[in-house]
């Protein structure tokens, strides 16, 4: 048996209900999930501003449950304070962007990636030079519709998805679509059906690499980038 | 319930033992693993010749299995025949170079290949370029042991090994030590002893990826790099 | 007249004399400096863990002083809240790697970044992959001094800097060196004594980036990247 | 006098003549050149599966020539068996795609590759990379014709590569076109008379290049990334 | 006080007066500004040709200036000798090209070039590409005015230019404008009131970096790319 | 019957015994050699400052040519004036940097060039990158024998040549040695006895690349980054 936390960070708490049932369908038969929400910060992630906002909530439940549980996984493609957790604690932490871009990796020569408000596609790009894979991103754009309404109109929002996929493969070369915002899990598979190339839900991505990662027992290097944070120096929190 | 296949690219029955008896211990409980060994080729992949040798047969089977199973493994780290496997079958195809390499970008700022002999340094730098990870490779190395000689004497296997990611952690600022031959799978726990880094094994990190992308139901894109081939075009064969 | 509004994202005050004396040094003969510390987060910035808790108080801060000032310089080789600031504010954001390492490029083929603790090195090695420089980087290292202690000794301080600028030359091909923490600016002019190379000291070079930016009325782009946060989304700050 | 081997490395004979009849057109007086087809493997090589079962020929035949001649060159734009070949030859091995993308990086700013089927641009384009070119080239893509159906019709072949050529020219910014394909060399004279641009024809490119490593008398490095084979290794061949 | 040498590159006088005017609306306080134009060589720098004719002139003016200014400005996007003028100089040296796109790099995600003649475009290229920095660019064109005809007509040089940025943004992902020519200083704020993203004229952005080194007293390093020249070796000049 | 025009780009005939006989030496059967000096201009080529002074002589003696041979060999190492030249003639223009570093490519995964003065070694990292193939090149380096004094003790050269060679092969992962100086050729033989790697000497890569482009009639493309120069815009030359 293993136990995955899953870290909402917004203070929303619209996509739980859907969150914990899409979770329950793919995880493993050893897997327990944890779920929390932030109670303080964004209310969704959107900007950088609404990323920053999320980090002290999300460090302070990365810290009560590191050593509660066997993965961690922060469920927002803006992978908010992944590399903050990593230093932080003692299993490993995963990140919907970054998980479910290295699988995009093995399934076609290039990936596209579809997310939510205009800025969105910049920033993915910007993740993907970070993550040292930019060569291997056809595109990458949003669609339009802010996080918090992606699950007014489902179908709506996979046929945005579907179009935007749809000339992505044709006139930038993707071969693989990944979806952009862990709010598009619902439509994953309506876009599914439209769709003749292999598309990377990240949120059950992250989840299942978190599983793995515990299943392998693999922690993340504490000798490099990640360095154990002296907890001491912060005040006022 | 799914079945991986995972296929010995080599002549010699050298490593099957070894090899169920791990992946019996490291698959997933609703997991059911058929192994396979090629009957012509080479004994040992160690050249881009012996490579050249493996991939008909290992198309052979991948043509067999391709119906039975719902992933494939291609047991050695110059994930020979991973290209056109995946143009064949229509279940996904794993390597476990691709794989490990695609597990260290998540564990590390920079991650370390050692391999077995002097030519697996190079070879292993022309993957992580082909795969578009370059830069997030520190270092690529051989320790000078043949394949068919890593299991002779464990010890010296480990102990060599040891050095080689102590030196590359040391003087190449590796964070994440990979490495690059399933041969080596026995030594690992020896390794991850005596290095304060995490050590990916790559046939770990393969079948896993390979039951994850089994579980996730992805299958490898077909619109671009990947083309279903017309098997009646061959002769002699 | 323009003003520039310096943000020490730490808590302690460490270094704010020194901070004003040494802008009060090159501050252009038309600008007034403005200096705000934050009052909660973390003592230092030496992991992202550190970097996680000032952001809420840098933003607060750019809020309140968007509309009366013409520049902001965050006053650390991290760049914190950089991005999300420029999100925020109507006026140039600078950050002192971004500034030290775009004056970098224009005085030499590479440059190197020196910095405080062990990790600093490859977290500035990001900084310079995400900010699309990485090719010209020749290396980044630590001296494990805390950022801290710089202070404490600035003799054996500027020591362990020269004895590190002297190595990279040496054998990294440095041929510029850049100063990997604002809190190193008291012996920038003691290294550049004994260094026969230009030494780039990122409080200055921030500051007069700021300046230039202000001079020119350039505001950062809001078109794609960065765009307007809705602060009425952020709860319980 | 030197020898040139040309190795047709699929079991049609359908381009022989033609090759020949070209090569005579454009060897130096003093090359001789000697043409041998495989008689087992693929019709054509379309895909990564058809390329694997052309190698064990390709290698039985360079390693019968290896002492005849004085370098080798094999007709497919996968450069097929070229990493093995080098491994096994005491003399240069040639191969097209790198010997006309080398060709076309001193001929103008960025080459675009025209291939055949739709899957040799993303192949093309991983060939670019693998090569460390990527960035010189503006696009690779296929004109949908293929292999065995280029001579069908010359002047639709002809016509299809102008059309393309001249889209990616006005569209890409390609300065130089290589054709994909050495089946394409009859129509290399019309293409040109129809375009203001280089066009590599990379029958004639490697085999040039062929004639040039003889003539300097070079060959492939056997300290790195290839190494003399141990041909007993390999059973069942 | 400090002196700023500016050297016209190119034998017509056509923008001497703007240019004097516009750095005196620029110029900070303490800054003094001489101006020389070049008295042999081309009429305007539009082809590398154009550039090598100017060069020895430029040289010969940075010797006679050196000692008596705190920096130089080589007024053409070109940048033309100014890894020479580094060589032989004892104060920095700036050009345009290399100044407005290290500016841009902290103004958003891409951005763009907009230039004279349609070579201009790939040329820029080549120079992002030289600087290391060509991620960042988004794309670079011409308009395909002439240098010397960008003044003849200051509407249609603003709405040629207003029109390419628009499509560069629309279509590109530019989010910042870099005006690739320093003839096109006086349509700047014409250009600036069209568009809402920043745009960087590199005149401006070269005259305040060359004010900026002068104040933070840096000198290129000569310790590796740039070595002092003997001017003893040239003959006929 | 073709002629390649040889153009030495420094006053000093130092070379020019040594450069005629050993292209005696390499020239095929059907290929003449003329062969012109620069009369004014520098005395060798080390410095940026230097090649400045060699390009309106080159692009005289290639404007004189042009129409009077059919391929034209910069004999520097710089690649002086190639782009220029390029723009300039109807024929094709070959630089030994460029072709030496284009044809070891082929000969092994990674190339090291070694050249004259400490200098050389950036100055040649900046060319490979400006040609795109930066990742290619394992290290460059300068043996601080300066070009005019290669001759004087061709056993020393030879030794450092050697010594260097052997350095980068074991430390810096080089398979293939690139000299970076025309002015080696004439210890090319002696290099290559003592090495186990291929050793390409830059004159005759640029001269063979010569007769290559021009029996295959290729040109430089005229569409792009060369265009044809105005040569009535030049005065005082």
């Amino acid at each position: 048996m293993k136990k995955i936390l899953v870290i909402s960070p917004i203070t929303t708490v619209h996509f739980s209900g859907m969150t914990k049932e899409y979770l329950e369908g793919i995880r493993s038969p050893g897997t327990e999930v944890e779920y929390v929400n932030i109670k303080k910060g964004p209310a969704s992630i959107e900007t950088f501003y609404d990323e920053a906002y999320a980090l002290p909530e999300i460090l302070r439940i990365v810290d009560e449950y590191n050593t509660k549980c066997d993965a961690i996984m922060i469920n927002c493609f803006a992978d908010p304070a992944v590399n903050a957790a990593r230093e932080l604690a003692d299993i490993p932490v995963v990140g919907p962007a970054e998980a479910s871009m290295a699988l995009a990796l093995m399934l076609g020569h290039k990936f596209a990636v579809i997310s939510t408000l205009r800025n969105s596609g910049p920033w993915i790009e910007l993740q993907a030079r970070t993550y040292g894979i930019e060569n291997r991103m056809a595109a990458a754009i949003g669609i339009d519709i802010p996080v918090l309404e992606l699950k007014t109109d489902l179908k709506k929002t996979a046929a945005y998805l579907i179009d935007a996929a749809k000339e992505l493969i044709e006139s930038k070369g993707a071969e693989v679509i990944v979806l952009g915002c862990t709010g598009m899990a619902p439509v994953a598979d309506m876009i599914r059906k439209e769709l003749n190339v292999p598309v990377v839900e990240p949120m059950a991505a992250a989840f299942k690499m978190a599983e793995m990662m515990a299943d392998l027992r693999l922690k993340h290097s504490k000798i490099g980038l990640y360095m154990t944070p002296d907890k001491g120096k912060i005040s006022g929190y």
